[in-house]
């Protein structure tokens, strides 16, 4: 934090005050940093793990999936919510074979995100996987999910368009470009048994 | 959307189920790709423009946040929400006057994103911005948000090492650098006067 201003809330009250079947609000009174008392509301999310996995060819698995809040599809890298107790990687490796019917032996972290801080606790850490085998796709119900191998080139030609604006597939396309041209480091690949 | 599947939902039933100081949660009922129904919830929000202001040095001024869903402090470019009616780039010219106390003569749009497709309808327009005046920072209740000027070197450090994990924040960097090292062009700005 270097000489910055501890700006930290603390805990007054809390309560949940929405439970429905996929989101939970809770409604905070906070200490503000001038001493003073305030609401804050957000999102409690258990957390989710994406990911981009390569194909032999160098060619990344993408979804294409309708998303009712924005009434809209999206391009998108595979993702999904940690169960409880779950681990980052191991819900990467569990949802990659649920949502695309594709398994991977070999991950890497690539980067971790907040995308709400201003409602939402939720954090996705990205990674990214080589070495795929086709499995069985196991999709939830109410989960609609198309899977194509795309080239990198098309993904980055999509965002400089604005095409593709979901946060995490922008974010991950960015490094992996950055990556696959050289300018970044490759990450340290694990290696894991297909059991 | 090519030869794409059309997996569209439509809307059967719509319900406001939580209406709380900052939150409004929507739960409706969905018709499937499959001819099934399907509840869907999320965050009805207003929509929100951030923008990277840059001194006549090329400093880039970024605000230092304690973020209360996460319980961290988050380097971040301004934003703030839009008002009802309010365009996003009107929004964008006010947020940087209440927020930072600095106003800009010149604007471009950078990108469109949308940081929580799963659970949000939230739309964020990010702009650049410069010809920066100081102004008179006027913070809503219960906001505290410190301002320093910082060098996109440091900035690409910090994501780089996974400290900038605020997506519009981390999205703006890898835009701005790729435009500032001249690998991708300049948008065009528009003036406006200082009225």
């Amino acid at each position: 934090m270097g000489d910055r201003r501890d700006l930290s809330e603390s805990t007054l009250a809390e309560e949940i005050v929405y439970e429905g079947k996929f989101l939970r609000v809770r409604r905070d009174l906070a200490r503000t940093p001038d001493g003073g008392e305030t609401i804050r509301e957000y999102i409690l999310h258990p957390g989710a793990a994406a990911m981009v996995p390569f194909d032999a060819d160098g060619r990344i698995l993408v979804e294409w999936q309708y998303r009712y809040p924005r009434r809209e599809h999206f391009i998108e890298i595979p993702a999904g919510k940690l169960d409880p107790g779950e681990s980052f990687l191991d819900a990467a490796r569990r949802e990659l074979v649920e949502e695309t019917g594709y398994a991977a032996a070999e991950w890497a972290p690539l980067t971790t995100i907040h995308p709400a801080i201003g409602f939402a606790d939720e954090r996705i850490d990205i990674f990214l996987c080589r070495d795929l085998e086709r499995r069985a796709q196991q999709l939830d119900q109410g989960e609609f999910v198309d899977i194509e191998f795309v080239g990198l080139g098309w993904l980055v030609d999509e965002l400089r368009a604005g095409r593709l604006t979901d946060v995490k597939t922008q974010i991950a396309v960015h490094w992996v470009e950055r990556i696959v041209s050289g300018a970044w480091p490759w990450p340290a690949f694990e290696r894991f048994g297909s059991g």
